[in-house]
């Protein structure tokens, strides 16, 4: 019941910034968690005006964004929550993977953004954990973001994207 | 591409606080929002330790909380990010809701919860919009945190679990 602050070693070694030894707890500490905020959850929807009409009209969450990402196959709708967002996200083709999700899982959650000041930071170190990745560098993703993907099966089945602003 | 500014009438009527008509935009418009973070991203694992010192070692994300939650057969670690978590959720029985969950599934996203000033009503408003509900009425959460969660067919194929602090 207690809380437990925890403060453990990094043993990280080919990291490329000064993360060992620099930290104030002393040697191969992490001095910085990588993850600085939730940027997105992101839910697969079959019709995305009818999933943003529920949400609006069920909590008030109203888009702040819209934008088809050609290059995913997708078009997203950005309902703010704080800092973070509700990614409610459609296919806009056949061969889209949010497609092959929804007809294999149906609407749910598709993947966990996390917000990082570095993607390629973050990417080099999910990497040299020896986790697979989707993206093996990171591109452009929706409103100017360069992001990365992590592969679903690496970090306790959850499809992980990394996102720098 | 261009960022979409929305505000939509609000149509909920037999909300029990004075949402209808007091909007500064005019008659039956949502005041503000009712999720106010995202509380956290619970993720079901089969291994709570193990899925501890992944998060650590590839995000130096570190445990702030655990508790055993004997009500739910579920022990949890929340991770912070920001203003919000993750939650590493195990089973610590087999007839444990996540115990089904990971033997039907495998490990991966099982809930979102979203921080809301007040647990009642914001079920209230699930409710009035005819949204199936897990819990008819708030009840005690990790924490101390008052929670309430939605039928995860009701909304867009997610359990979302409502939390007030």
């Amino acid at each position: 019941m207690s809380p437990l602050a925890v403060r453990n070693p990094y043993d990280n070694a080919d990291d490329d910034d000064a993360r060992s030894g620099e930290g104030d707890d002393g040697p191969s500490v992490v001095d910085r968690p990588l993850l600085t905020e939730i940027d997105h959850v992101a839910i697969a929807v079959h019709d995305l005006g009818d999933a943003i009409d529920t949400y609006r009209e069920t909590f008030g969450a109203v888009v702040e964004h819209r934008e088809v990402v050609e290059s995913d196959g997708v078009e997203e709708a950005l309902l703010r929550v704080a800092e973070s967002y509700v990614q409610l996200l459609t296919p806009t083709s056949e061969d889209s993977p949010v497609a092959k999700y929804l007809e294999r899982k149906g609407e749910g959650v598709h993947h966990i953004a996390y917000r990082v000041e570095s993607c390629a930071e973050a990417l080099a170190a999910v990497k040299a954990q020896g986790h697979a990745v989707i993206d093996e560098e990171p591109r452009p993703g929706s409103r100017g973001t360069t992001v990365a993907f992590i592969h679903p099966k690496a970090i306790c089945g959850t499809l992980i994207e990394l996102v720098e602003e």
